[in-house]
């Protein structure tokens, strides 16, 4: 098991990344000090790992209740959320109950708002059991819900307990969510590592093919490098933003498509590729480099090409993105590999590279 | 004008206290930094204030737009605060709008909770125009919606930017909902200040008159009192409790009635006959002082009876009160004035208080 520390003063946390780990008793019962667990998890999820959760916990003695929630991206909103309101007050929860958000980055956005929000806020451990949301979601401290007119509209800046990162629950997961996961991963190395990019370039066959030290590595470095971003700008105000590159594209591709249709790191992942052209576009990136984060991007079996959506819809959605500000899109772009800027442009070259990726 | 700062290190901010203070722009100006102002009202507020309020912003050439809500606690719940977000993404606010809460408890309240989640947090100023939220609901930083199974159950600590405590305002208000304000001024002052209470028993008249230097006073000083008590405590871990004298009986008299049937501050007041009781009955208070925070209270003109809902539904109602940790109900008593203890109590006194006091 390998521990990666969050420091956030005293909200700092650990992330413990190794496998068979939601089993063992030891890593849960320091983080628990109330009387109750309220367990918060998915159809998809419960029946895989849910027995295994409670069966870790059973030895401290806690009340403990799970609430099952519908998968999937498009139940991410207040409908959703206000059932585990519901079970929370019916259990007669009170302000030392922990949620444990056991499920991938849904379950764990949404657990982690409602643990914020619930009698203005209660403790909540992280069980992330996707590849995205072991590197990406449980990392940070962002919660929260959809609103039908953006991603993630709604919600808190909110920190775990701790963070429990089985990187065996990656067995069970489909082809499609891996390569999601994989998306984030190869985000944080462009902007913030160019040795583990090369190492990615090197291991992607590895990651495809699941093997567990090559996951566990990956987890383990892009979790060092999104916590020290985090660590520096905790909620957001300037640095944190780079954590954006390829967001501003995908998120408009989501919310373009419908929540639910592109998995999120689908959409990042052609994000990155627009944004790598948009960078190259307007001077600050060399061609070369652009190709070999597409090599990458592909050899990872995410989508490249843009849904056509039509470029007015993708501006229109970039505009109500929560990065823009009086109406001005800003862009996290690429200058080398593991540099970034942030900017806006000249529309018509945002133009030039819709039309070019859609 | 009166300024009262609440010392909170880098989320610190001022109260101003003084007559006619909405249509003055040099009060705001400090205060909204980004391009646009989103004004969050009522029905009732927005025909007496809005105009003016608007008029003390136009010199800033903000973007400003308002949202009016329906006036009272039955609409402090997720639909209503729903309304607030999709007023925000339809006018595509960004993370540098303010908004102004312009109205009494539930409109700060929900306002505050609006900011505090809107794209995970945008600066809010409070404009509080209710002697209940003058002194109450504008310090402290509890911003929150109901919840069918209990009042205030989902929110956050969120600080505002400024608080403009308009005493001209009150002018308007109701006379029910003036006794409710005092009620929550008699708390502050029971729980904190012997010589408050003195005052408050020789000023209760010149209250009743809405004698403006009267009204200053006692929202100045009881600014002062809560802002020291949620300065040492911000996120009610332990002395903050104090404040919830009289809530726990306060908030099963409203949850068990119906939110909006009592005023908040009217439950409240009936609550401190309560829990006087109780401490008398417990063996910490003299029947002297129970009897003179009772005269203060009526002379307020507050009701002193609780409404007959049962005993075992008021035990059922405090037993998923926010206070209430594993089951066990924790009430803040008062020893002597100004001075409080924070306990559970055997279930024969409760039900003692209730038979006395229903």
């Amino acid at each position: 098991m390998i521990t990666v520390n969050v420091d956030l003063g005293e909200r700092s946390y650990p992330i413990r990344i190794g496998a068979d780990l939601i089993g063992r008793t030891d890593l849960f019962a320091p983080h628990i000090a109330g009387a109750s667990v309220t367990i918060v998890t998915n159809e998809t999820v419960e029946p895989l790992y849910g027995e295994s959760l409670r069966n870790a916990l059973a030895p401290l003695g806690k009340q403990v209740s799970t609430v099952v929630l519908p998968d999937g991206e498009a139940f991410k909103h207040w409908e959703t959320l206000n059932c585990i309101f519901d079970a929370l007050l019916s259990a007669q929860a009170d302000r030392k109950t922990t949620l444990i958000a056991l499920g991938g980055g849904v379950i764990g956005d949404m657990t982690g708002f409602a643990a914020a929000c619930y009698m203005r806020g209660v403790p909540f451990i992280q069980v992330p059991t996707t590849l995205l949301s072991q590197v990406d979601s449980s990392v940070g401290g962002k919660t929260g819900i959809n609103h039908p007119l953006g991603k993630n509209m709604i919600g808190a800046f909110y920190q775990p307990q701790a963070v429990v990162a089985d990187i065996g629950a990656l067995r069970t997961l489909p082809e499609r969510e891996l390569a999601a996961g994989i998306a984030e991963i190869i985000k944080t190395a462009a902007i913030a590592d160019a040795a583990f990019f090369e190492w990615l370039e090197a291991n992607m066959d590895a990651l495809n093919r699941r093997e567990p030290e090559a996951l566990a590595h990956a987890v383990k470095r892009s979790c060092e490098l999104k916590a020290s971003v985090v660590a520096a700008d905790e909620r957001e105000g300037g640095l944190r933003a780079i954590l954006n590159f390829g967001h501003t594209f995908g998120h408009a591709i989501e919310a373009g498509l419908g929540y639910g249709q592109w998995l999120h790191g689908e959409a990042v992942g052609c994000g990155m590729v627009m944004a790598a052209d948009l960078s190259v576009r307007v001077g600050h990136l060399d061609e070369a480099v652009r190709k070999r984060l597409l090599a990458v991007i592909e050899a990872a079996r995410l989508p490249t090409r843009a849904p056509a959506l039509g470029e007015d819809r993708y501006i229109e959605l970039m505009k109500v993105d929560k990065k823009a500000e009086a109406g001005a899109i800003r862009f996290v772009l690429l200058n080398q590999l593991g540099g970034t800027l942030i900017t806006d442009v000249p529309e018509d070259a945002l133009r030039a590279t819709l039309t070019a990726c859609l």
